[in-house]
């Protein structure tokens, strides 16, 4: 735990720029949640400067939704360009499986870019490594909510992290974060995350924030990130009640800034169900 | 209002996926209303991609506000598709008066799908009736809200609807639901919704869900959700109170989330002013 | 203080129509805020309609955040056409110097060009002073806000006003406001401000608002709208107290709201610290 905290410590401290190429239907909450967890975004997808905008961040934040054309361009001009400076670089296949064109342009890109992190929910996960339609659209399936295959998001994570040299991230009931040979198992969270959108969108902002600030530490910041994300939910869901989903992202995004003061970072440690395997 | 909350109850258990081409103002508003009411969003623009997502819902909602050119195309590839494969399509033609490329681009659509249901606003469904340019903006006319002239609501409605074979919502101070014979006025709602914006977007992106999950029941589905939207328009405005838009764009989306919950169905009933003429 | 209180009665009573070409990130906000003070928002961004929209609008605003090359070229067509008929043209030069697209895009625009009023922080004005790399991206440097260097801003903003002929506002700890020889300062504001993305959009849609609605007396119309936008800040930030950001941007919009109702002036003018030089 003491480490998560040196993590968070070094979002608020340096404060990283992070470059996010992302879907127009939660861009607005991914601004808000990296500014809320001490990191500084930008936001650009045309290929005339997609490149040179990722050249003065520390973090770059690849989100497949609403995908258009001229941004593959720009995915690619700016993953490269990270990869060229040693700037992380985050995948979040949104709808990997929902048409040829999603799953064409993932499978380019990573082909093309060396991700340091891949988080989906276990639908797009499982896509990235079958290669194979299986997604019912940007949510989670249900059963990945109720049935978690924890056995599965471990095995497929750890296979798909061999393939790709990423640590993966998949976002469940249960999260799963591993590298090519060990896991983390996150039990905390709300169901009330996937009844909002924008809640994977915004962890892998906040993944990309917490990467910038420890790029040699990738895969204890993306764990920090998702404990952190996961107990903000959890605390969301308690602070807003009944009161319903408005509410609930109100008082998500309160409480993701809340933890910009480490002195709270108690209240995170204190919930954390956090398991390796 | 049993039929309705037949309708309400279909939305939840069914959990529809819809597809919206949607304009960027208002994107998020659509996708956190749509899982506020229990369904689930897709949104995807890409002319690349468009047909593909449209196959694997259940529903599709088409808005023309921000509209782009290459959007159009994206517009007509997914119109048809649900057309196709039975799928229920709803145009919000957003603005449609306020350039030649809306007027054109929303004929243009009229002449090539089927739309199941047309929702706009006084100004707009004229534009349409007329097919000239005579709205404001994307807003509802100030006269609209003030001197909603219920029978021309009624009259255009009926008349479109004879010419489209579609079901026809207006909104105003009072709602009219029109298929070519008959017509339904809805007398609840606030004034708040108009001061927001996105209200008439979100109640495109509700209506594609209730019709989503009563496909053989259009017209019902319609007067359901236009009621359930301006019920908690009413009581948003009440939790509101005095605090203005930004507490009332929460309330909004808390409201809707609330009467997931069938159970809470008395309260809408409560208050409806439904008439039928 | 009471040319104030006029300048925001203009915009209630005269409910201005304004043209937003603007990014992504936070035109949901922009719309709204323009709602919340009294205006009525209208974003269109294609070249095929935009020159027509802007006719039938009372101001425009431009804004330079996440830009595209095809939104360039609406932007040329629509600054025309508002130049042409007389319409006040704000422009909001985000991130000006995070990449050779935008710093080219915003020296080409102020060429074509005639603007009413350029808001922007103080690296961004810096930028188009010195046309310079030196932006560290669409956030107001930290430098910018502990030490703000109020004679720096001036003498910026009095000699880009020269050049320019626009009324320049620069966004800070302080905000200055100056043409070629005066220049007003404002201590209002909040830190929380800079914590929420699109607060300096935000501003440039209001003042877009309040320029429409008092096109004879710009430079006043700007002083108010940042007077009423800075002491909105402070509010928001004293109602959302230890509540973070997410509370913040729904008390800002609600307090923008408030101040609607003109009889509310007098907590502006109680709180407003203006200084003329």
């Amino acid at each position: 735990m003491r480490s998560y905290q040196d993590i968070l410590r070094n979002v608020v401290t340096k404060h990283p720029l992070v470059h996010c190429i992302t879907n127009y239907v939660t861009i607005n909450d991914c601004a808000n949640i990296l500014l809320a967890c001490g990191g500084s975004p930008i936001m650009a997808d045309d290929p005339l400067e997609s490149a040179e905008v990722t050249a003065i961040c520390q973090g770059l934040v690849i989100n497949t939704g609403t995908l258009h054309e001229h941004t593959v361009k720009a995915m690619l001009h700016s993953g490269k360009t990270a990869n060229r400076l040693g700037i992380p670089v985050i995948l979040d296949p949104v709808g990997a499986g929902v048409s040829e064109f999603r799953r064409s342009t993932v499978q380019n890109l990573l082909t093309e870019i060396q991700f340091s992190v891949i988080r989906g929910n276990l639908s797009e996960i499982r896509c990235l490594y079958t290669d194979s339609k299986c997604s019912r659209g940007v949510d989670a399936n249900q059963s990945d909510l109720i049935n978690t295959d924890i056995s599965e998001a471990v095995l497929m994570s750890r296979e798909l992290s061999k393939q790709t040299n990423a640590v993966i991230a998949v976002s469940g009931a249960v999260d799963v974060i591993s590298d090519a040979n060990d896991s983390c198992l996150i039990a905390n969270g709300s169901d009330r995350m996937a009844r909002i959108t924008g809640s994977g969108c915004m962890l892998s902002a906040v993944i990309g924030g917490y990467a910038a600030a420890n790029p040699d530490n990738i895969k204890t910041a993306v764990e920090a990130a998702v404990l952190m994300h996961a107990v903000s939910g959890e605390i969301a869901a308690e602070k807003s009640g009944s009161d319903g989903i408005g509410s609930f992202c109100t008082a998500l995004l309160d409480t993701v800034d809340h933890f910009t003061d480490t002195d709270h970072y108690h209240e995170i440690e204190r919930r954390a169900r956090v398991e390796r395997i």
